[in-house]
């Protein structure tokens, strides 16, 4: 019986890294899918509001504890599951952790989530081109900004050899990034980096393909 | 001799969040101003790209510690001087405190940043009041759910009746709301919250018209 509950979406980025935590802390987790798009979107539904007034995934639901927030649950995992940790303990990486972690889930991500973009399409009339163009900017200029950091923190991972929470945010990032043919060839640290996250268990168990609510496209 | 520095600039949400915490902290500290929009944004000069390659403020430099982020800058700021903690240590709040304030940083806040907007108005010729309701829109997703999540945790502020990092994201957020004319009637909570804050004098100072570089307008 396991009381741990992910809601989330195969393809949210947000619910993606969360799910490269779990596996990483090897904490065993069910998952509820909240589809993002069939019946107008399940997060607006009344039953999801009330776990989620802002009506986006993932939650994770641990026993007495109900949170939203990707790197805030990251960071509950993190202080109340401290065998593996993916924010650092010494202070020399890990406000460098925390910065680069936000650079993705601040800076880029919000800006090119589902929501977003249906808004740009629906009441702004984006075309589909320019929406396009919208998606693949804040990558690159983040990617940009991003790859001048790794030239100098990274090792094998994103900053230094152990995997970090800047990896769980990096991954997702880069399958976002790929969806929409971003051409990685600038960005030769964090395609490496990211590739050799790709072959980790946890990380082959994370990705959206593997989860049970993906779509056969 | 002050080597604390924070880089910012007056109206920056993001560092006026930063500016709260350090007062609330009473620590001192120097600013110097990035003006975001004089001489074609000098957060882009590469003198600060060296210090931020984002090309975002703030920044701060407290001593050998270089950092981005705010709420990356606000956690090491409260791990490195406890006195006054602005996430609390308790689980209760901990991570309800964590995950409000990145409902305000992570999926308000970084839709309506200036780069966003000048894309907005630039790349896709949006037109004033289309930018305008935009902004809001954000704004009022946001604090619609804000609202139904402090109905039940907020106390004199926030959550409870102690200052924690979600007034710090929070005032900042709720300034932005007002220069955008958003009608602030249905979020009577936050109004509340926020009319008790604007009166301690660590946010007082912190204001964006009380900073050094604040344009006569």
């Amino acid at each position: 019986m396991n009381d741990r509950i992910l809601y989330g979406y195969w393809r949210s980025s947000a619910a993606y890294r969360v799910r490269i935590a779990l596996n990483l802390k090897q904490l065993s987790y069910q998952q509820r899918s909240i589809h993002l798009v069939k019946n107008g979107g399940e997060q607006h539904s009344a039953d999801y509001q009330k776990l989620n007034p802002n009506q986006l995934v993932p939650v994770l639901v641990d026993g007495d504890v109900t949170l939203n927030q990707s790197l805030a649950i990251i960071d509950y995992l993190d202080e109340t599951y401290p065998e593996v940790v993916l924010t650092p303990l010494d202070n020399e990486r890990r406000y460098i952790v925390k910065s680069l972690a936000q650079d993705i889930a601040v800076d880029i991500h919000p800006l090119n989530n589902l929501r977003v973009l249906q808004y740009l399409s629906g009441e702004l009339s984006v075309e589909e081109g320019d929406k396009t163009r919208w998606y693949r900017h804040w990558i690159e200029q983040g990617f940009t900004a991003l790859e001048k950091r790794l030239e100098s923190c990274s090792g094998e991972y994103s900053v230094g050899d152990a995997v970090t929470l800047v990896d769980a945010c990096l991954v997702p990032q880069v399958y976002n990034a790929k969806r929409f043919d971003v051409d990685l060839t600038p960005y030769s640290n964090i395609v490496r980096v990211t590739t050799s996250l790709n072959e980790l268990n946890a990380f082959k168990r994370a990705a959206p393909e593997a989860q049970p609510d993906a779509a056969v496209l």
